[in-house]
């Protein structure tokens, strides 16, 4: 008999406990083990819980406790859940989580801890909520050299995109909606300036390349500046806006991952994502291109990677060799984006088009629904961003946004 | 060392040996194993193959070799393959194979003989090429029922419905281009009349529900019939005509695996799938809905998918528990497709309104460019197909096609 802890009795954890006991026959013949859960840490108190019997506020309770074998954390945030894992990998009990901030920033220490035990650390539910995507790709994909990884790894931005797109919400209206939702926070900030999408592309890749990529490393923007006539105009492109979390191999051995809105085009399935969905795109020399696509986040979307995890390491007999990667001590191997070859969007206010070809040449433009006289909108050609950078400067006018354009493949 | 064996030096196999040597250092890795491949079964003669010392055509070469631990059956068809994956597992050697023909007739005597000699069959790659789908199924969404699962499980039809669809060519054309690329054989019956596709689905069938689903159990209909007509009115609807391999879990505890044409609305991934990728959607009470995409043929994504199971298979020191299904003796768990409730597309000459009405009640008209008089195009109302099939056989004129509309969420 296994013996799961569960930490956290919030959404992820109380649809943990649901999903677990619903199907609970099915796991277990699964993972080929009598599993059931023995804890529940919550400060709070569930006297009318079916589970009542298994609360306890006493981590201590779990951690000292050897039928434990499995702990399936899901409080989030770094103040308790980082001591907690940790405590319970050293003691040799198989850690499972849903916690993104946990694994971006102390992955690598905790896979460490796993190691020297002789155990697990499990994040399926730190990337894509349900999609399975943490197994697939150093599993299912491991015959291959991944070149990129490319992704909608934020559902409320995403979501907050999809009225834009489809019904011309401005931005500030589609984000109140979201708010009224319950998909996005009161202090929206984590999603919609990218940082909940940054500490997923830093997950996915960490293991794809083998080395910590911290968050602190990685450039990131948000959505907050988009603006409808952005969206139209992605749309005239053949595409729409997208808020995409990508990594990919330079060619001078350096990785570089990033995360900012980009324009998708359509014969790329991740412009077709729409909604609370996410999706990951992946390319690699074998199998050219796979895509995972699913609900990032949500009850019981995230718990469902979550009890998948427990039944997958109630089966594993020591740590998994492929899902890990080592600490990186700086930013060394981490490309700066300046230097990147981009084709970039840009919206212009009282610019000639002979100025733009001066400074451009040829660029391909765009046009949308009551374009007003005097304004321009462009894809500028490919080239370093720092080099856009400088004839941009050159342009004069106002510049009324710039967009990049999504090219991994 | 576990020294791998390749039977088969075509297509798939040459793919595979050549994708494993390119990344010998990244499979290794991932696998903690030191691999490397030691036999290549061939009856034909490579003497100026990098590889030609491995050549070998005896197999008892390689069944007999105890260094063997290993075998990638990537012969195809059954003449070969069956006598000698049966032969390897018996002798405790794991397989990897890419054959459907072999999973989906012979899935579960052959898992049973893997499990009796505690080794592994493993086939990621007999199902949508490159794209992981087996493992994500029996392990990440291990936590959930699963009630459906629908996809494009065949390459060369979905590109024959996609010039159908974007270039307005006739299936005949379509079909000829296809076999000029290469993507559809000289006789392309395996692929046109769905019964690729059908081997497809035995396995996912299998694999999901636990029980060994025979392709002569199951209704199959091919694309040969479909007309440019039937694609202008789809698109009409909001949707697009693809080729759907599927299995639901009906209301009795049956279940109801179904190849055919099928009406899919543009708000379901699958539509946006085109040419040769292939698109795997699972439905389940947890996740919901995810989606797997990628290409579902060829030499290096089939491979990727062989090469994949190699690295998992060397990780493996028993036989999996979650990889295998039971075997099943008769049909008597599969429902009648007839008795299933689905809304049909109906395109007719010279029947009048009225009498559809009263035939059907309130259907949805659908129109199209250049729509001749006296043709009629309806969805008609869900209903079981052979209370359908009573009521069509009433509307007198001229049937000219129908077509079912995708429903499984």
């Amino acid at each position: 008999m296994s013996k799961i802890a569960v930490l956290g009795y919030g959404v992820v954890g109380s649809g943990t406990v649901e999903l677990f006991y619903k199907n609970k026959d099915k796991i277990c013949a699964k993972s080929g083990k009598d599993l059931d859960i023995k804890y529940i840490l919550d400060i709070r108190d569930f006297p009318d819980s079916p589970y009542a019997d298994k609360f306890t506020k006493n981590f201590d309770d779990i951690v000292n406790d050897p039928e434990v074998t499995i702990v399936a954390e899901v409080i989030g945030g770094m103040k308790f859940s980082y001591g907690y894992v940790k405590a319970c990998l050293e003691n040799g009990k198989n850690v499972v989580t849903s916690n993104k901030e946990l694994v971006a920033e102390k992955g690598a220490e905790l896979l460490k801890i796993a190691a020297e035990h002789n155990c697990n650390f499990l994040f399926e539910a730190s990337t894509g909520g349900a999609i399975p995507i943490i197994r697939p790709l150093h599993v299912c994909l491991a015959g291959n050299d991944i070149s990129a990884v490319a992704g909608i790894l934020n559902g409320t931005t995403n979501f907050i995109l999809t009225k834009m797109i489809n019904e011309q919400m401005a931005f500030s209206d589609a984000l109140e909606m979201a708010q009224k939702l319950g998909y996005a926070e009161q202090d929206p900030t984590a999603d919609v300036e990218g940082h909940d999408a940054c500490r997923k592309i830093c997950i996915l890749s960490s293991l794809v390349f083998g080395k910590h990529v911290y968050p602190k490393w990685v450039h990131c923007e948000g959505i907050t500046k988009l603006t409808l006539e952005d969206v139209m105009y992605a749309q005239s492109w053949g595409g729409e806006i997208k808020l995409i979390g990508s990594v990919k191999k330079c060619n001078d051995g350096k990785i570089l991952p990033m995360v900012r809105p980009a324009f998708v085009c359509n014969n790329n399935q991740l412009s077709h994502i729409s909604d609370v969905f996410n999706g990951v795109m992946v390319y690699g020399d074998g199998f050219d291109e796979v895509m995972f696509y699913g609900r990032g986040a949500g009850k019981l979307p995230t718990a469902s990677a979550v009890v998948g995890d427990i039944a997958a390491v109630a089966k594993m007999t020591s740590t998994s060799i492929s899902q890990t990667w080592a600490d990186s001590t700086d930013d060394s191997f981490i490309a700066d984006y300046k230097d990147d070859v981009v084709s970039i969007y840009v919206r212009a206010n009282g610019v000639a088009a002979e100025k733009i070809s001066e400074v451009f040449g040829t660029v391909e433009y765009l046009s949308r629904e009551n374009q007003p006289d005097g304004e321009l909108a462009f894809i500028a050609p490919a080239m370093q961003e720092k080099l856009f950078d400088e004839k941009l400067a050159q342009l004069g006018g106002e510049i009324l946004g710039t967009i990049r354009v999504l090219e991994l493949e």
